[in-house]
């Protein structure tokens, strides 16, 4: 990893400018990050990043995370071989989110389920409580295969 | 405020599968909410929701935001008129996020800079540092007179 990033400025107006990108890291290291489909803009997933997974990222064109439930870097896609390359990174006006637009390789599917997206569930209010429906449920690799090791 | 969510299954599949609403808030009481325009797709933002702000959001159908900064639920779009009327409301595949599916009022701005989307910068890399260039610099409201009080 040789890309670096400077300490955020302490100014708003700075942080929302152009210029160095200074990511604003939570307390645990993480920016958020947004993850669409290049072509069709559909919300494929939500993840987070560290330093050295921002890094990767932006060194090699090739999505990578951070993933909180096992502690390290995660390439995505490199068991499903759904890997996913960045055609543009953006990020907010006050630097603690990015968003990758990306396409989608293998089963063009970005959800351990095997689903397109993992956003394949809709929620509305039945009385007191919220409820979730299916609203996509083609499964694009047989999860039980692709992770079995 | 009177829906309530249950608390999330121990069992992984019963998280993913239909059935009630039961958000995974984080150890700050929080799920991250994406926000996109129900029209074009476009990303608006990236907030955070406590119970109370999700809750909220369901039962008026306005998008509720917790503000981190300012420690309080945050009508979004109550200073400036942006309203967000949420057209369709998603969870992903461990209940960690929300997306929503957004008509935004007033002057069609979800920033507080008065740019459309917070997403008005590319990344890139130049060398060993990473650098922002401003992709939209229209601005669809004068935050400075917007938001002086």
């Amino acid at each position: 990893m040789t890309l670096t990033f400077p300490a955020p400025a302490a100014d708003k107006h700075e942080l929302e400018a152009a210029g160095d990108f200074t990511p604003r890291f939570d307390a645990t290291g993480l920016v958020t990050a947004v993850v669409t489909d290049a072509g069709d803009g559909e919300l494929l997933m939500v993840a987070h990043m560290n330093a050295q997974a921002l890094a990767l990222t932006i060194e090699t064109g090739i999505a990578h995370y951070y993933s909180r439930s096992r502690s390290k870097i995660w390439k995505k896609g490199e068991t499903s071989g759904n890997l996913q390359t960045v055609v543009e990174l953006r990020t907010d006006c006050d630097q603690d989110a990015v968003w990758l637009k990306v396409r989608v390789a293998g089963d063009d599917a970005s959800c351990h389920t095997g689903r397109r997206s993992c956003f394949y569930r809709t929620v509305r209010q039945v009385e007191n409580k919220a409820v979730m429906d299916i609203a996509d449920d083609t499964l694009h690799f047989d999860p039980e295969s692709v992770y079995a090791s």
